[in-house]
């Protein structure tokens, strides 16, 4: 009793993501038991518990794992379902099909926001075997369904995809939860530095000028040509490095050009490539 | 040119979810592309082209698609990327590495918001080598870098729980664009013509030839360039219309160098503005 208030107590100062297992119930191809290995490492989970798998540990996990071997190594067996949850304060099932009497159902955005709201102790999210899923009486201890959108004529998911679609949206609340968005989404790696509509406006003039030059602006009748190549550059938002090359391009036209003239006014052949 | 646009008019009037294609670029394990298969038929996606895989059709795939057998049954088979979203507006390349010079970086959702919003025409998600993934010039061709978020520490995802992921996130942004929109969301009014990849490639195959005349390319040294301006110009996402212009341009700049040659050879004056 002591013990386990010591390991709520612990427990509750770990991080939300830290705090979930994923229970594999019944099964039989090792292959999936490496790859929901891979897929929780990927995502920063790392509590694997395993109710009767067929084959295990095997080879073919270990390959599948893909270098998950620390998961898969502290990977837990235990005989029941019981045993395996017997610590979780919350307990979620995976299963396609809706039953009778069931408990409430969840999408997985909506399992992993109770999951990253769960304030303290050790949660789990169960998937039942490849076949046959899981039992009226698993999903009995489990206060949820977790019910992940899929096509209704072909709605069985690899039980390893449906880990990995879990583990995502558990790393996502998690995420969000403790600290934001952690800046991973939507990072522009290489976004140059931005400038402004005044070198806008020179880049448009020096453009004009040349487009002219060459004849294919016609200042007479400039049929909203500049309007159009505005609002096209507008959307691309050039950064400084980019309005660099736009604008020396226009310069090596004009330079060609001139290059040409001189040649001629110097009475040279001009060089033919 | 007709079969085109009849192509088009009637892409305009699937569902986004129809007009998604899933592209597998190089996949060793033909075990993975069945998974792809089954995440793709799970979430109600049918449409998969595969370039240069190494194994394919094979039993493994057969396998693992698991009743999937229509969309491997449908899936193309390519000698190149370019050739695989040559109709593709929108072109969207998973990797977890960030790139020197990259396209901007997108979250699954957001990417899925992105597809989602797309009012007309194909789009693409490119998945790369289990080893590798895609190559600088691959992704080059994509208007979005998509990143699954993930550890850092193990950032490697298996090839089809990546897709599985994206899928159903796709999923997810098409059913909820479709049911809260009536579908015809988000179709800019005053857009033009969208144009497909092949056209953007004819584009920068021109702009590379010019750019080489004007001497402003060096093609033995071309130092990222190119992969600069396929940024930009991809960030623009140009319309028939504007890339019509951008043409335009670039056949004037040959025709003012030719012209200018001309006189020359005939011994006239060059006309001085």
């Amino acid at each position: 009793m002591l013990r386990a208030a010591r390991k709520r107590k612990f427990c509750a100062m770990l991080k939300p993501i830290d705090r979930i297992n994923i229970v594999l119930v019944g099964t039989t191809h090792p292959g999936n038991i490496g790859a929901v290995a891979r897929a929780m490492k990927n995502m920063g989970l790392a509590r694997l518990h395993l109710v009767q798998p067929r084959i295990f540990p095997s080879s073919e996990a270990t390959a599948r794992a893909a270098g998950a071997d620390d998961v898969l190594g502290a990977a837990t067996v235990y005989d029941s379902l019981d045993e395996a949850v017997a610590d979780c304060v919350l307990v979620i099932g995976a299963s396609a099909r809706p039953r009778a009497i069931g408990c409430p159902m969840l999408a997985p955005r909506e399992a992993a926001a109770q999951v990253a709201a769960e304030g303290r102790g050790q949660v789990a999210i169960v998937f039942g075997r490849e076949h046959s899923g899981l039992s009226n009486e698993e999903l009995d201890r489990c206060h949820y369904q977790l019910h992940i959108p899929s096509d209704p004529q072909f709605s069985s998911l690899n039980v390893a995809a449906a880990a990995q679609i879990v583990c995502y949206e558990l790393r996502l609340a998690c995420i969000d939860a403790s600290a934001g968005t952690n800046g991973d989404a939507s990072i522009d790696a290489d976004a140059g530095e931005v400038i402004g509509q005044q070198e806008m406006e020179r880049y448009y003039a020096h453009l004009e000028t040349v487009l002219t030059e060459l004849g294919f602006l016609d200042p007479a009748n400039p049929r909203h040509l500049m309007r159009r190549l505005r609002r096209l550059y507008h959307r691309a938002r050039p950064d400084r490095n980019e309005i660099n090359i736009l604008r020396g391009i226009l310069t090596a036209v004009q330079e060609y050009g001139l290059t040409l003239r001189r040649r001629y006014d110097q009475g040279s052949a001009p060089q033919v490539d």
